[in-house]
């Protein structure tokens, strides 16, 4: 049994770095408040006696030595970083987690057969910088490293600045530490659990996630003087969009979304009809052809209204993730886990991205949820029990003991 | 006859305090380029011998002696701040065009019985300072001055001091220069004269405003993980809102407008559900009944749509501006001169606000129309011929001199 008071304990120092009036966190990924945690989160895994490397994407990874070190490392962790008004759970349970398996191991003087690897990666959220869950995409080969390292954020601040203004632009090339599997502990960010009384999820798959940019451009006109039947309103455009996007997405759904989470209009002024609107979107679905459909739907909408009212619409797809099937062997660890320490579990999809989900592309992963209140997650009031927390990392430590062999 | 030569070189030498890239001006009040603009028309004042004060809200006032000091002065000019993305023409001609009117008496040696007084205008648009054609507000006693200097900009910077920071926080208190009417030239910023091929607008009457200030307040959650019944999405309210007063004002419509032109996603992330959004609305109509129908219509679809989607929104009424209705017999004095001197004319509504429509709330006022390029105004592009901008400066020189008495 990991120890529950230490693990709280960590996640609430931690929750110091961006904390927030309102009870959350805004630690956008590379900022200095990143900086602050994956400082204390270095100095830890040191302390734990684990052997620490950051990459030049800034993920950070934690060596634990086996005693069979031709067997590649069992990956676990999460992330650091979080959405502008986050809470305080989000990717650090799993990664402080992950942290508490160690010194629960090291306590109990426990060594494995193969190593263990704890693992912070670099923008997951994808709230700075496009995609999310960048790092473990780099890793597993969706993009170059060069690539990531010129991407912008709002203020054309790249990715490799913004690593190099925090010191956190590490030695090791990504791919240097090669792991046999992953497994990531999380809050669910949904409210299934909950409404079950399940303690843990084992998650059996994820949806997959389509991004778009998009550019509205109308013409800017006086509010005053310009007949509404002459108008080309970029606002008015927009506002057709998201409503489409929401029928289209509770079509068909349940098992379908949309979101639109950004839009900017260019030079705003009370008394002037927008012209200019810089906008993004985010459609997913755990199925493959939801997602096709998502995007037809989409597009023809978008075509319809555009043409209708006269103004163009620009979409752009930045990022596609297909659904995610986690590995059948691992899904059997976790669930084999949660019964051997007596929890309730439930399998589970996860409606979130995670880095697990990137790694299973190439390795085999699998994920552990435990519930967080009213299914809240990517706000300030994010929250999750003590007990849930503890509960979800001894099935971690279990999942782990059991892959790496003791 | 006016100098046409000498008003278009002074329209376009002073284009460049603020000259955009694709031809338009971004010069907003007490900006940077206002001080210039600002200090090149004090000299130019000066120079035509005017008598150059600057009241307290920094309004600019240069006074021509009339034969009979005892009688009030001819009040002429508009405003010469813009649009972020404004043009060359909206004010500008008005305040420019004024300034001509003086350069010609003077040329031609004609003294006037009353005396005329040239404006400038402090914040007209409206854009950076809420609300528009402050100054003038304050001068006909709609605000105190000191609610106008506490008025604040996006970034917090208040009207004081911004004024203090251009150095055009003038020493005389507002309304210290009495005036006897008021008669300002403007491009129409509508589309009808150049539709009717008519030079001249007789504009007898202006829209009623009303300005609003919105703030949205919905719920932030995970864009993957929340399903689409559960979601309080800020934005598709304000979607709703959007396509709701387009709606109404069709409805109530031909005479009635309403635009939202301002719209701030607060914390924007693309993969969060928009929690909260502040935005501005401004309707428009002529008839004070269609005003009042506007109001109405617009806040009971505000009510339902929040209580549909359970969000709250709070809708402030910031600025009412009732209908005007110009001095019949200045309308007359500027029909009799548009006749005398053989352009084509019609009588006109303003779409837009003027300083005039504040000023005619305590003395009679009117205005001249030219007509602009396919109605467009706030943009860019906002285009006038020369001809016609010299037609307008002609027919503001011969209604001041019918008025105030060679
Ligand atoms: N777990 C999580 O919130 N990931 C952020 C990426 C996404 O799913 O939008
Ligand atoms: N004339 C003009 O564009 N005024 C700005 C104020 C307004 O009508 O919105």
């Amino acid at each position: 049994q990991i120890d529950s008071a230490r693990l709280w304990g960590s996640i609430h120092e931690t929750a110091q770095f961006g904390a927030t009036a309102k009870g959350g966190v805004r630690r956008l990924t590379l900022s200095n408040e990143d900086k602050q945690v994956r400082d204390w989160f270095r100095k830890a895994c040191e302390e734990a006696g684990l052997e620490v490397h950051t990459d030049a994407l800034g993920s950070q990874f934690g060596l634990r030595k086996g005693r069979d070190m031709s067997k590649l490392p069992v990956g676990i962790g999460s992330h650091l970083d979080t959405q502008p008004t986050g809470g305080k759970y989000d990717g650090i349970l799993g990664t402080l987690g992950a942290l508490e398996v160690i010194r629960t191991l090291n306590d109990a003087g426990i060594e494995t057969d193969a190593p263990i690897c704890v693992v912070n990666w670099t923008n997951e959220e994808g709230s700075r910088f496009a995609p999310a869950m960048m790092a473990s995409a780099a890793y597993v080969g969706d993009f170059t490293t060069d690539d990531i390292l010129s991407r912008k954020d709002i203020d054309g601040t790249t990715v490799g600045q913004a690593l190099d203004s925090i010191g956190y632009r590490g030695d090791k090339p990504v791919g240097f530490q090669k792991l046999g599997c992953f497994v990531e502990l999380h809050i669910e960010q949904g409210p299934i659990l909950e409404a079950e009384g399940k303690t843990i999820g084992v998650v059996d798959s994820g949806q997959g996630v389509l991004w778009y940019d998009g550019k509205i451009s109308g013409f800017e006109s006086h509010a005053g003087s310009t007949p509404m039947p002459l108008r080309r309103d970029a606002l008015a455009t927009l506002s057709e969009i998201v409503l489409a996007m929401e029928a289209i997405a509770k079509k068909l759904g349940p098992n379908a979304v949309g979101t639109i989470g950004e839009a900017v209009i260019a030079n705003p002024s009370r008394n002037v009809i927008p012209g200019e609107i810089a906008f993004t979107m985010d459609c997913r679905s755990a199925d493959g052809a939801i997602m096709d459909a998502l995007d037809r739907d989409l597009r023809a909408a978008i075509a319809e209204i555009a043409a209708r009212r006269k103004v163009e619409v620009k979409v752009d797809l930045v990022w596609r993730k297909p659904p995610t099937h986690f590995d059948p062997k691992l899904i059997a660890a976790v669930e084999n886990a949660a019964k051997t320490l007596g929890y309730s579990s439930r399998r589970i999809t996860s409606g979130a991205g995670h880095d697990a989900c990137n790694l299973n592309t190439v390795i085999p992963a699998a994920m552990v949820f435990v519930p967080c209140k009213d299914g809240i997650s990517h706000n300030e009031l994010e929250d999750a029990t003590q007990p849930d927390c503890a509960a979800g990392t001894n099935v971690l430590m279990h999942t782990v003991l059991a892959i790496a062999g003791v």
